[in-house]
């Protein structure tokens, strides 16, 4: 509905259109740093929601919040072989502090496991103390040489939560029911975007890792976007920080654990699994105003009774927000909000009110309704969860129709020129997985045909892999 | 009532209880490089608290939440003389990332002034842009060589709010409005703690500020905590940063700034206010644990109760939990929960439920009383109330008891030893400032006699100094 000035169209020039609409809706810019970020108001307001919901979600299963050092003797990340070759290419190392050298150099966290299993090791002496959960909201830093805003940044923030167990069945358990009962859970009720579950292949897998979960969202344009992970980390960190405790019956035990998180790179998949053409959609639930009352043109009672209407819609527990401004234009102002966009736009000028009705225009379909000015708070949170489903349904549509099943590496090459590619796990084996990779195709997780998470005694033949390109 | 093994008593030493408390409530404990901090679940929880009262305040104002990068280039910093001279000696140098050693060398942000004016200088164009108030809840780095858990960390958690205006009377008069709609009223509401506001002297302010706004607490040693400030930019970071906006007449002016921030040194206050030789003493709207519903002793009915108790707590709206652990012991149990601070004790054994009664014990006077079990839900939010305006009455008495007049730079020094010195400022000057300084002693503020905060046009003979030893 934009005109095409506005933003290069999706279809000419993808990362382009994600790089302006990123910027138009003034979510976020580059910061001084190279590869750093400044996550504007808009979109930190957007970034707040995706943040309470999430903690909500990680304290129904049991997680406390807490608070870990940001620096990190550079000696700890040695302990775990694995963690540190796979971190080590990342790292922003501080020398100097206070005005002097340091004696041993620190980094900032990449990660947080091993300063966090450094207080598990004290806080973990029995079998009473497990399992130990705990989340934090931190920032950390990896430092990145081909930054894009909110996908791939030298700081990002998220959530990394970090437990231990008894026992590898109840970590091994637990890992899987965050990928669904956190993540998958989020992506669709929240964010309105449908994921594919499944379990990373070696080469994949998070470093230090012994299985990593995964839920893979698909883009606007076939792409694939990793949402969240689950580790298990069987014994590696418990093993290199001590972490023991005794069990019922005296022994010393070594804990099972697992880590998971989440980050903003979630605002990037909002940008580019629901935009269009005129920029963002924003999936109500999400949206910092859900509902924008636009004064089409002024007359007598006008701006009265579209304020009388913000209010109405406030009190009926939507997020409004009135825009009676008298310039830019009209049609500028419409195309601002479709850019920042907000679920529905009602707008109102003299004619409507004098026939006691509004203009209402969702973000996710074309046209417009016209609706009697006094049902209107009463209707709105239904239409919003109109919008919700028809973005959501949208996105499960473009899923399904870029998503095939081939049989071999060339139908996979083929196929992820579009989008994703499920393949017999056996027709790929280690081997066919390099070969993807050599041409920027991976193994996006593995999972069983009917999209149920693999069992450990689950033969390569009972499992498919799904591939693609991905950001 | 803990006995006197667990805690070193306050008036024995005072700095070796607050650590004892610190570590034994488990608030907080060191991190892995000096001077870190590892903010500990039941820690974390009150933090939780007190941002999410912070931020209702900060929004209230009008200011929108945002982030900016961690890592600024030093040069950033270089550009306002007076910034870093203030914070050079503090600075954590970034000289390697990536796997390179850096072009410029990067420091982590010890407050972001300068970044956020980076961003500042873009985002503001005209007078239809201002004010522009931001706030970011962040961590900061300041290299610490004598830390102490949560009064001085080389990291902490902290919100910065930073705002441009149109003129200086309305930056003036936002500064002001900080210091007593934010901080003041969450310290005496929320918090409990009753503080005295006023003027930083040129001495005290913040390295950039044309004037510093402070809230001052007392401490249960009689020393002074400063609480929160809110400064005065001027138009010293607009010049540096070129941040201008056309105002109606079209002409280019510099805007006029504030920035206001409080940290996690609110969580030492909560402790060395509030605390008694048993432990913390919480305040109920910060504490993660209002009600404990403890199990004195195990019999028929008893553990059914407790917990029928707890959940029309829970109903009530009151963050209750239970207690029905076998070990250890009763009385330990009493002790763990009073070093903790809750609020409000049920005790249920055998006896009590025959009768149809529980023992209730608040945290913050000695004594039991035995409310019949029935009327507990109901009346526990007002008993809740009563902790709250108990513990703020102790803290002003306190505060009271410990604040002196005096006529000159002797008496200061004498009530210092005890308190808080208020002594006439035109006693006082700036070499008087420097003496008292020399002795460990500094003025903590400036304000009119009856409390209220100084005007620019009050002579110094309208104004008092007030003087302490400080954390």
């Amino acid at each position: 509905m934009a005109p095409p000035s506005v933003l290069t169209p999706r279809a000419l020039d993808f990362p382009r259109w994600y790089q302006e609409v990123v910027a138009k809706a003034e979510l976020a810019e580059g910061g001084p740093v190279r590869g750093t970020m400044v996550v504007r108001p808009y979109g930190y307001a957007i970034w707040e929601r995706i943040q309470a919901e999430l903690d909500r979600r990680i304290k129904a299963l049991g997680a406390k919040n807490a608070y870990f050092p940001l620096l990190i003797p550079e000696s700890f990340l040695r302990r775990e072989a694995e963690h540190v070759e796979g971190f080590s290419p990342e790292l922003a190392v501080v020398t100097h502090g206070g005005g002097k050298a340091l004696e041993e150099p620190v980094v900032i966290r990449p990660t947080s496991e091993t300063v966090i299993n450094a207080s598990f090791a004290r806080w973990i002496q029995s079998h009473r103390d497990l399992p130990l959960m705990v989340n934090q909201w931190a920032n950390v830093v990896r430092w990145e040489l081909r930054p894009r805003l909110f996908l791939r940044t030298t700081e990002f923030l998220w959530h990394e939560a970090h437990t231990a167990h008894a026992s590898a069945e109840e970590a091994a358990a637990l890992a899987r029911r965050v990928v669904r009962q956190v993540y998958q859970d989020l992506c669709e009720e929240i964010l309105g975007i449908p994921v594919l579950v499944g379990r990373k292949t070696q080469r994949e897998r998070f470093a230090g890792a012994s299985a990593t979960w995964t839920c893979e969202a698909m883009m606007g344009d076939g792409k694939a976007l990793q949402m969240a992970t689950s580790h298990e980390l069987g014994q590696n960190f418990a093993k290199v920080f001590d972490i023991t405790f005794s069990d019922e019956s005296g022994e010393r035990q070594l804990v099972w654990q697992t880590s998971w998180g989440a980050s903003t790179r979630l605002m990037g998949a909002l940008v580019m699994a629901h935009g269009d053409d005129a920029g963002l959609r924003l999936p109500p639930p999400v949206a910092p105003v859900q509902v924008v009352v636009l004064v089409a043109r002024a007359g007598e009672g006008v701006a009265e009774a579209a304020h009388q209407l913000t209010q109405d819609l406030e009190r009926a527990g939507v997020r409004a927000q009135l825009d009676d401004r008298p310039e830019p234009s009209f049609g500028r102002r419409v195309v601002d909000w479709e850019l920042k966009g907000v679920p529905l736009r009602v707008e109102l000028g003299p004619r409507d009110l004098a026939e006691g009705r509004a203009v209402v225009v969702r973000r996710d379909q074309a046209g417009k309704a016209s609706l009697p000015l006094g049902q209107l708070a009463r209707e709105v949170p239904a239409l919003l969860d109109q919008v919700h489903q028809g973005l959501r349904a949208a996105a499960a549509e473009h899923l399904a129709g870029r998503t095939r099943r081939v049989e071999d590496l060339a139908g996979v090459l083929a196929a992820a020129r579009e989008g994703f590619a499920a393949v017999p796990l056996d027709a790929l084996g280690d081997e066919g997985e390099a070969a993807l990779n050599a041409e920027g195709v991976t193994v996006r997780l593995v999972r069983r045909p009917d999209g149920q998470l693999p069992a450990d005694e689950d033969p390569p033949a009972a499992l498919e892999a799904v591939c693609a390109r991905a950001y």
